[in-house]
């Protein structure tokens, strides 16, 4: 059995749902584990949800199927600010807030793609931003065309989208002063951009890792859940 | 000439609309009458506006081609504090607020359905729940399916849908504490249940009342409005 | 180079917007000024934004290609408190607010259509009426059909519209309590006296003007803004 705030493991799922309909669950001894990859192969998602984030966390590890949009249906009919409680019992998972009782069926997790291994890339340059300042950029410029080019130079990140006639862009100093020794520069579809920076908004602050044409990733932390979004870069002259 | 609030004469309309877009309204000597059956005969609604709810109730007896759709129209238009005025004149029905007049041709009650009689049903068992607790529930667990199963047992009303893989239930004591002798429930859909739902929603408490695959009886009173509404049951099977 | 409150010019572009697309910007020494008329004829708009009105206005004097949907967007994307600084450099407009830059690539202004001359029509009756309340009657008596009646007489404004079998009209008594000798009345399209209403619903009091069967004119002042709507009637017949 788990116990959880309602609002922590709504933001589990809605980490999620940013990338992937379903995915493989690891309950470990201490830590709910997703590691998944979304359908087109452009981007990854990491995160874990650690015990001392439970009121109470003492179901047995093992590997769930998880419907995430089940997940989310459940969650969104509950919605109140008692604590929901999330039982595997006969095959079956069990939420519960008190009031309403959720029984669902799990998905076979052999039918749902495997974990990827996490690759190891080496991304130069970094800013730390604020979450929601990220957001509200990427949704305002996301307007005008459908590739976001993020640039990183000195202390400063730059966001710039490119219309058929118009070009807007926005620049934001880092919070940790690091000076970036190169400058960088990658394209990315907006759709990935706006759906993760959606999932992060309410993190604090998150840091943004890229390189030349190289992959971006986001590290962020809700409240203890530690995740991270890694997307690919889209070719310059599609 | 009838005179009254508009919100009372608003959720007058909007309790009808949820079954019928037209209706024979019977204005009689103290009181606006409308019993009438939805197209598909799955539903009846039975309601009562006295005069007691009116300011000056003045108006001359007799039946009126209702085209609820317009008197919710009209009244939308106003949406004011002042109090409507409602005036059949040379066969036209005149609403007035004091600042826009609406002038409407009523319908012709004979190309209405005939009101029908009350069946006298017997069910035995009833709660007494809040009106707003109902609404929600109803609305929350819709998302999974389009039947609903009321069951009452003892003090208790369970709401519960069924999905493809999942079920979602919920329990509500009584309000009333009655100790219902025999455990019924029936199956309904859950358009039917959403649209009477919204309708009572602002109307305190409800009384539920069914039996075995038997229909269910919503009684409530909105604000000195007596209203209620039958909704037959569907077949297990289907 | 202009610099302006954002909401300023965001409402020079509004009022535009509420009739064309696009059009030809008349950069004066002290002024911008457009005048245009819509596709399909029936109506045309002046406006003047002075130089009082900016917190700079060092621009030269020129005819810009328009494109009010881009300057609305790019308006959109800033909407903050700060002022925005609009510069015409390398054939481009620059609109900034020191967070987005926006680099917008005008039309040429001899693709748009030509300036028409200001008609000179003598419209015998005229009411001041606060633009608020002329706008949401407009909204609310629009539901029931797509023409409007505006009518005069005395030191009355009337507004109604005729449905298929409703009538809903309002009266609205002239703030500057002139009398007008004649009552006339004419009819308009709902469209547009919706959009344009729109437009002006901001401008505290707005003067209309008609005749029997004439165009309907609107003058009203935004904040130091200076504009007209001209509206065609349309024939009663059709």
């Amino acid at each position: 059995m788990m116990k959880i705030e309602q609002k922590r493991i709504t933001a589990f799922c809605d980490v999620l749902r940013a990338l992937v309909p379903e995915c493989r669950l690891i309950i470990g001894p201490d830590v709910l584990n997703v590691i998944a990859v979304d359908t087109a192969n452009v981007a990854m998602v990491n995160i874990n949800l650690h015990k001392a984030q439970f009121e109470e966390f003492t179901e047995e590890p093992g590997e769930v199927g998880m419907d995430v949009v089940k997940w989310k249906q459940a969650l969104d009919i509950m919605k109140g600010d008692a604590p929901v409680t999330i039982t595997r019992q006969a095959g079956k998972i069990v939420f519960s807030d008190g009031l309403y009782t959720y029984t669902h069926t799990p998905l076979d997790p052999t039918t749902i793609r495997k974990r990827p291994t996490c690759p190891t890339i080496n991304l130069p340059a970094s800013v730390v931003i604020e979450a929601k300042e990220y957001h509200d950029t990427i949704k305002a410029i996301g307007v005008i065309g459908d590739k976001v080019r993020v640039s990183i130079k000195g202390t400063t990140l730059e966001l710039s989208v490119e219309g058929d006639t118009d070009l807007i862009r926005k620049e934001i100093e880092s919070k940790d002063g690091k000076e970036n020794a190169v400058a960088v520069a990658s394209l990315f579809s907006l759709d990935y951009l706006k759906e993760t920076a959606k999932a992060m908004r309410d993190s604090g602050t998150i840091t943004i890792h890229t390189g030349k044409d190289h992959p971006v990733r986001f590290d962020f932390d809700l409240d203890g859940m530690e995740a991270s979004f890694m997307i690919a870069p889209r070719i310059e002259a599609d």
